[in-house]
């Protein structure tokens, strides 16, 4: 099956280039982004032409290196023998300038800090030189990479259990190998299936207001060559009326510790519909999505995005608005979909069904 | 309230004008187009610059006013003493013609019968000027444009007795004075409560693809005054769910004798989700909508659009594609809700509840 890279490393430790599908262009052209310093890495976080908690993680870890680089002068290692202090100082720097990229994205952080974590396990003790710290840096960054690989496939294993040959699924939003290093979570489920030879269709929504689903999702089944048909989110409803979606299968931006989970607004419609329908709803997300210092849905806060997302066509203000000016608007972000309509929670751990406190806690 | 006049005829039926409001160019822009041909009517019904189906038809029953003076040489009433046959010939040409421009649109053809019906009612008899069949057409058409007015007003009416001060509501599509004579079917509900001074708030849902719920909706309400908020279709069910909504009301193509409802697409996951949060769930329609020959819903064909609608924004196939090149779409653009997830269905006879074939057909 056709790989899409969403991130990818060349190079060594001290010259070193980290090129990134420029997501933004998607699906009319297919560019990618070569980074060779942490500007405009922090310049592809910032305007989402990577995006997709997971991959944001990973640019941010390879940032890491790319900053690093700067500090070699330019992948020589001249300045090898610069004191201590001034080589961490250097460090902290080159994180603190990623992490004011995507304020809210939770995995930069936690990116971040591991290799922050990494870089500090060494100071103090001396006997390394700062060029052998910058490669295992980038092992780091390359086992972030790996890390997330793997959990991707492994969802995808695990999902495919629940997956039919010549099933029709329904998916919303992009929750694919461009919103982690190359294989995507409720995505991954499709991609295992296609792989184990198992004929599918899938329905992707359109997902506004950004079309994520439209020049996203659309675009990556299409390029490992499984069948899809676009819809409207309107249209899933009507779908499912008509027999034709076996389940649904869907990301998560959160879980929560009875298992209500946000995701990108329209989840919680779908759910409902499905349920209507009788129609398995599945959720396909690693574990790090649970936080389960949260006791429910009600305690995951609601973010409101710019009015302009919806008024003018595609976000685009210079262009055509499609609303009247000055009207009210109201857009959220994500919505939260209560455990009691999720069938089943696809993890690389296995699948949390019935999905509730006592089995999470089990499972994760 | 301030007045929307989606069509107004000025003149006498000898050197008359039809101006219709370009509903295309809403609502970037308010143009009027002057129709003093029937060709321009023609092209105005085929280009959507009027839609709605009772808009349609009074439009091209004055269509027909505007082909029969050039029957009268532009205004002069000299050629009028040609032979009966030529000025029926003439009459039924310009019926034919009109007809061709939207050839699913069942009041396109009910209006045009029922000009000819005037016409021909005179035919043999020979004692009446063309002049005079002339005015008695322009009276005609005033006619249907008057009913519908009468009409939309009166469900208004019906449908305020189901309002609330301080309510909030939610529609769908645009289902307003510009589908109609000049007050709508569901927007006449909440129009006739804020001239009965019921303070109401309304969510607009911005009904993908042609977003006649973010051009058409959005602009009415505001135009009177009444607050909106504009929403993506998928974020209903997350505002049902908070607690912001009172009712739905939406309006309606066609309705089977046991009351299932094609209306535009994302009609019945909005009746599913309002159900599921126990909101009362109403359709606004005049008796005319009603299809007595169909028994249910299963025998209402779905009518499917042109991919583009959805594969590039707002339909513009010279503007920027928003999904892959050579992707598989599908586009119904209505779907069927089931009687028995509506609520009421309120017609200018009165609100015909709960909906089933007995009150359906005692009512209407």
């Amino acid at each position: 099956m056709k790989q899409v890279e969403t991130l990818s490393w060349s190079g060594d430790a001290f010259n070193g280039t980290l090129a990134l599908i420029d997501q933004t262009l998607l699906p009319t052209e297919f560019v990618k982004v070569e980074c060779r310093d942490v500007r405009t890495v922090w310049e592809a976080i910032k305007s989402l032409r990577v995006r997709g908690a997971p991959a944001i993680g990973i640019a941010a870890a390879y940032g890491v290196c790319l900053g690093l680089q700067s500090f070699f002068q330019n992948g020589s290692q001249e300045n090898a023998n610069q004191s201590e202090k001034h080589f961490f100082t250097h460090l902290e720097k080159v994180a603190a300038y990623l992490a004011s990229s995507r304020p809210t994205a939770v995995n930069l952080f936690w990116a971040l800090d591991r290799m922050k974590k990494k870089a500090f396990s060494y100071q103090g003790k001396g006997a390394k030189p700062f060029t052998e710290i910058a490669v295992d840096l980038l092992d780091e960054a390359k086992a972030i990479h790996e890390e997330d690989r793997i959990v991707c496939r492994t969802i995808g294993t695990h999902g495919n259990s629940l997956i039919k040959d010549n099933g029709s699924y329904l998916t919303h939003c992009n929750a694919g190998g461009l919103a982690t290093a190359d294989y995507g979570t409720a995505l991954a489920v499709f991609f295992a299936a296609a792989e184990a030879g198992k004929q599918i269709h899938v329905y992707a929504d359109e997902t506004r207001p950004l079309l994520q689903g439209a020049r996203l999702t659309a675009w990556e089944l299409k390029q490992r060559n499984i069948p899809v048909t676009l819809i409207c989110d309107s249209m899933a409803p009507f779908v499912m009326r008509q027999g034709k979606v076996d389940a649904v299968i869907v990301g998560a931006d959160r879980i929560t510790a009875n298992g209500d989970t946000a995701n990108k607004i329209g989840t919680y419609g779908l759910a409902i519909a499905a349920k209507a329908h009788r129609i398995p709803f599945y959720v396909a997300a690693p574990v790090s999505t649970f936080d389960l210092n949260l006791k429910n849905g009600a305690e995951i806060p609601i973010e409101e995005r710019e009015e302009n997302e919806i008024t003018c066509v595609y976000g685009d203000t210079t262009g055509k608005r499609v609303a009247p000016e000055g009207i009210n608007v109201y857009n959220p972000a994500f919505d939260v979909t209560p455990a009691e309509l999720i069938t089943g929670i696809i993890t690389e751990k296995g699948v949390i069904q019935p999905v509730n406190e006592q089995n999470i806690r089990k499972m994760i």
